[in-house]
C-alpha cells in the first residue's frame, strides 16, 4: 500500500493513472477505520480503476471544545484495513500541508448544515465542506464515497457540490452496523463497557420509531416522541436532539412524505454518537 | 463562434476537446467585451489549443444599490470581439442555470478582501469567488485569466484557489489603457463627455504617486496624500479610496517593500471607477 503525504505527490500518481485512461474513486476519512469505512472502499474499488483513500483528522471540522486532539489515529491499522478493501493509495497529510500559513478561504452551505448537528457544531460544516473540496480538487476523482452515518454530511456534501458544480459523482453508502445494531464509528472506541451496552439504545430507539412509521404513523411529533421515550429508557444516555427532516433540505416536516431522514444525537457518558434512518425510497 | 448556455453543452465540448488532448484556457467576463478583456482572450488563445470565454453578468457579486440592472450588455459584439481575439467558444449561461433554486453554497475568503472594494462592496468578492469557483468546475481548465485592472480581485482569486487548490494556473495580465491613459472599463460606458474627461485624473493622479516612488519615496502616507492631493484638484471626482497595501495579502503597509498594490477607486460623477499600479516586481 502506497501512503504518499503531499498533495504533489498525489497528483503526480492520479495525473499517471489518468494518461493511462484509468477512472478514480475518492473515499476521504479521517482514519481509524472500521467496517463502514472499508464498505465505502470496497464499493469504490467495484466501480473505479482505482481507489485513493484520504485518512486526515481535519482540524477545522473540530470546535473549539471538541474531541480533535482526543480523536484516536492508527495510521498502521488503516494501511491494513485499507489494504484488505481494495483500496490503492492512501493520502495521509499534515495539517500544514492542507492548511499552509495565510489560509483564509472556505466553502460554506447553509440551509442543509442549520439543524441537527449543524446547530449544535457552527463550524463543523464549513470545516467539511472545505476540505472536501479541497480534496476533490487535490484528487480530481470520477466519483466520491460517503455514509449515510452521517446523513447532514452526505445531503450537505450533495448540496455544496451541485451549487458549485463539482465535476464528479457523489455515491451514498448504507450504515454498517455491529451484530447488536450499534451503528459502526471510530467514536465508539470511547465507550467503557458499560456505555458500550447503554449505547444499544440509539438504533433500538430508532427501530421503534421505523416501526411506527411502517405501521402507518405518519406525524413527525408523534414519531419524534416514540423515539424520546424509548431514548430517556435509558439512564446513561443524554439526548442532543430527535429530528425528522426532508432528506435534500435537512429542514423540519410535520408529516413523512417524500425521502425523509430521521436522525438522532445523544450523549453516552461524554461520548456523542449519532445515528439515523432514511424513509421513502430504498435507503436501508 | 459557438455560443452555449447550458453547463451541459459546455462539459461537452470540453470534454471532446480533452479527448484530443488539447489545452484549455478560460477567460471568465461579465461580457460587454474590450480591448482589455480581448487582451487575455489573445494571451490564452497564445497559450492554450482551445480558449472558453465566459460572458456571465453575475447577480450575486452585486450589492442591493449598484448597478446589476444597468450594467451594459451586448452579446452579438461580444461574439464579434471574442472572434477577433482568437476565442473558441462563449459560455452565456442564465442566471438560472448558474442559481437554480435552493442555491446556498458559497466560496469565500477573508483577508484579502477586507480593505479597498471589499470594504464597501461586502457581498462582492463572495459572489466573484463563488462563480468563478463554479466556472473552473464547470470549464475545468489548464490556465484562467485575469486583468491587473481588478487587482483585488486578481489577489483574491489567487489565495482561494491556493488555498481550495484549484487545479488550475491563474494568469494576470496588465491593465490596458485609452490611448489618453484610461484604464478600458465596461463602466467606462457611463461617462458623458464631460465625465469622460475628468476621468482622466485617476490615472494623472496615478502617475503622480508612481513618480514620487521613483524618485526614491517609500512612505505610504506621503504617496497616499500627493494622490489625494492630485485628484482632489477635479472637482467631478470623489474619493472613494486611495491605499498602499501588500499586494498578497491587501492588507496595509507603512513602507513600500516588496510588491505593493497601490489602488485608488473614485467616483466621477455617479460612476465609481477603478485604478492601480503594483510597485516591486515587472508588473506594468
Amino acid at each position: 500500500m502506497k501512503v504518499v503525504k503531499t498533495i504533489k505527490e498525489v497528483r503526480e500518481i492520479v495525473g499517471g493513472w489518468r494518461q493511462e485512461g484509468l477512472s478514480v474513486g475518492l473515499v476521504p476519512t479521517m482514519g481509524y477505520l472500521h467496517e463502514g469505512h472499508q464498505s465505502l472502499i470496497k464499493k469504490s474499488a467495484s466501480q473505479n480503476d482505482r481507489t485513493v483513500v484520504s485518512v486526515f483528522v481535519n482540524p477545522i471540522q473540530f470546535g473549539p471544545n471538541e474531541d480533535l486532539e482526543a480523536y484516536p489515529r492508527d495510521l498502521n491499522r488503516d494501511i491494513k484495513a485499507v489494504e484488505e478493501a481494495g483500496g490503492d493509495l492512501i493520502f495521509n497529510p499534515e495539517p500544514s500541508e492542507m492548511y499552509p500559513g495565510h489560509f483564509t478561504s472556505f466553502i460554506d452551505t447553509t440551509e442543509t448544515t442549520e439543524l441537527l448537528c449543524g446547530a449544535v457544531r457552527p463550524v463543523h460544516f464549513r470545516g467539511v465542506c472545505t476540505v472536501v473540496g479541497k480534496l476533490f480538487n487535490i484528487v480530481t476523482p470520477d466519483r466520491a464515497y460517503f455514509g449515510q452515518k452521517d446523513a447532514q454530511q452526505l445531503a450537505t456534501i450533495r448540496r455544496f457540490v451541485r451549487d458549485l458544480n463539482f465535476p464528479l459523482e457523489i455515491i451514498a453508502c448504507p450504515i454498517v452496523r455491529e451484530d447488536d445494531g450499534l451503528a459502526k464509528s471510530s467514536r465508539n472506541t470511547y465507550l467503557n463497557a458499560e456505555e458500550r451496552q447503554a449505547a444499544l439504545i440509539l438504533s433500538k430507539s430508532l427501530k421503534k420509531g421505523k416501526e411506527a412509521i411502517e405501521s402507518g404513523e405518519k406525524d413527525a411529533k408523534t414519531i419524534i416522541a416514540i423515539i424520546k421515550n424509548s431514548l430517556q429508557s435509558e439512564p446513561l444516555a443524554r439526548i442532543d436532539y430527535v429530528e425528522v427532516v426532508d432528506f435534500e433540505n435537512i429542514q423540519r416536516v410535520d408529516k413523512i412524505e417524500g425521502e425523509t431522514l430521521v436522525a438522532i444525537a445523544v450523549y453516552i457518558g461524554k461520548t456523542r454518537l449519532i445515528d439515523n434512518f432514511i424513509i421513502g425510497t430504498n435507503h436501508s
